[in-house]
């Protein structure tokens, strides 16, 4: 009964998924899925990519949280579009919301939206948001072993980021193995490690995702 | 119509965690919920408070996790009985699942169950396991903002332990902002400073939770 219910929930998201998808290739804009625990450093990722980006990509931000809006808020400070969604209790956003918040976008003037999920290792990877590309953050004060306990998380990643490398020398951190462990369970990851404290890394990651989105340069 | 379901499952919870409050009760046993993000130091502060009170309670572990037994394998190997529930995807324990690991622990042989529910600052706060007390872990490295974005469970939380505070020359995190947030949402919440690489604040806080369960000296 309540798989049942699960599945239903599961294909209704993934008409949104479509229609969100449909939407934005007709627009040429290309939404990007930011997952990551509670406090592994989303905002200053996006932060940090805006900065990077912004001089050749029209860039847009969905933030979720499940209350409050300091992230939107944090973003248009940057004189950045961003659209703040509060779940109000919810573990993950869904397409329906995405689908909202891309009504209060001018998707004309944009190249991509970085959608930043709700802090959650668990159910934002079953979620379909009709993105392009997602990507999984992770700090290496959380630990090395992350990826044994939240295996589906890093399956659908299609690029890891490993923030807070400045912290490296007081955490018990073993890259070489948590490297192992992610190309084990997807070999196809790219891996970048970042520090956006320190503001090292992100020009490799965001000539990635500039590559990936299909705008470089 | 979700919400019905949501009602549903929230209500079958609640009548599985009135079973287990009482097999506990008879037993004369406490039952400990401890929630965090995921890499927040949960196992670590387990282990660090089995050393701390092992001479005069008796304690068992409940491990939660989406996959592996890495968690459990680590409490056995200190000698300690350690139940492994893998959810296989599902983001929170739920007390049906506490009421079966139950029945496998000797409960005449134990003053406390320690539950380490799996990594989410979200829908661990909804469930009641049939816990006694309920535990809120964060970590310096996650930053000051988290009581914003995550108020439930900060509300629900009995004690907040605030770990890695051996990071803190490293992180931007304002202590005394933190303190304010959370006791603005939880005026009663205990809060404790700890550090399990230093072997910092533990004393206080198993001596808090002994006397919270009624285990003292």
């Amino acid at each position: 009964m309540r798989i049942e219910v699960r599945q239903n929930i599961l294909a209704r998201n993934d008409e949104a998924a479509a229609a969100n998808r449909a939407l934005l290739a007709s627009h040429d804009v290309t939404l990007v899925n930011l997952m990551a625990a509670p406090g592994a450093g989303k905002t200053s990722v996006i932060m940090g990519t805006i900065e990077e980006l912004r001089s050749r990509v029209g860039i847009a931000v969905i933030e979720g949280d499940i209350a409050s809006e300091v992230d939107s808020l944090a973003i248009e400070a940057m004189d950045i579009p961003a659209i703040q969604i509060n779940t109000g209790g919810g573990c993950h956003l869904n397409a329906g919301m995405i689908g909202t918040a891309l009504e209060h976008l001018d998707l004309e003037a944009l190249d991509m939206i970085i959608i930043e999920n709700v802090g959650n290792l668990v159910c934002p990877a079953e979620f379909d948001l009709g993105e392009e590309s997602r990507i999984l953050i992770t700090s290496v004060t959380e630990g090395h072993d992350k990826p044994y306990k939240y295996p589906q998380i890093f399956r659908v990643a299609d690029a890891v980021l490993i923030n807070k490398v400045d912290l490296l020398p007081y955490c018990d951190f073993d890259m070489a193995r948590f490297r192992e462990l992610v190309l084990g369970l997807n070999p196809g990851a790219s891996l970048f490690e970042v520090s956006c404290t320190e503001e090292r890394g992100l020009a490799a990651w965001t000539a990635w995702l500039a590559s990936a989105v299909g705008r470089v340069g």
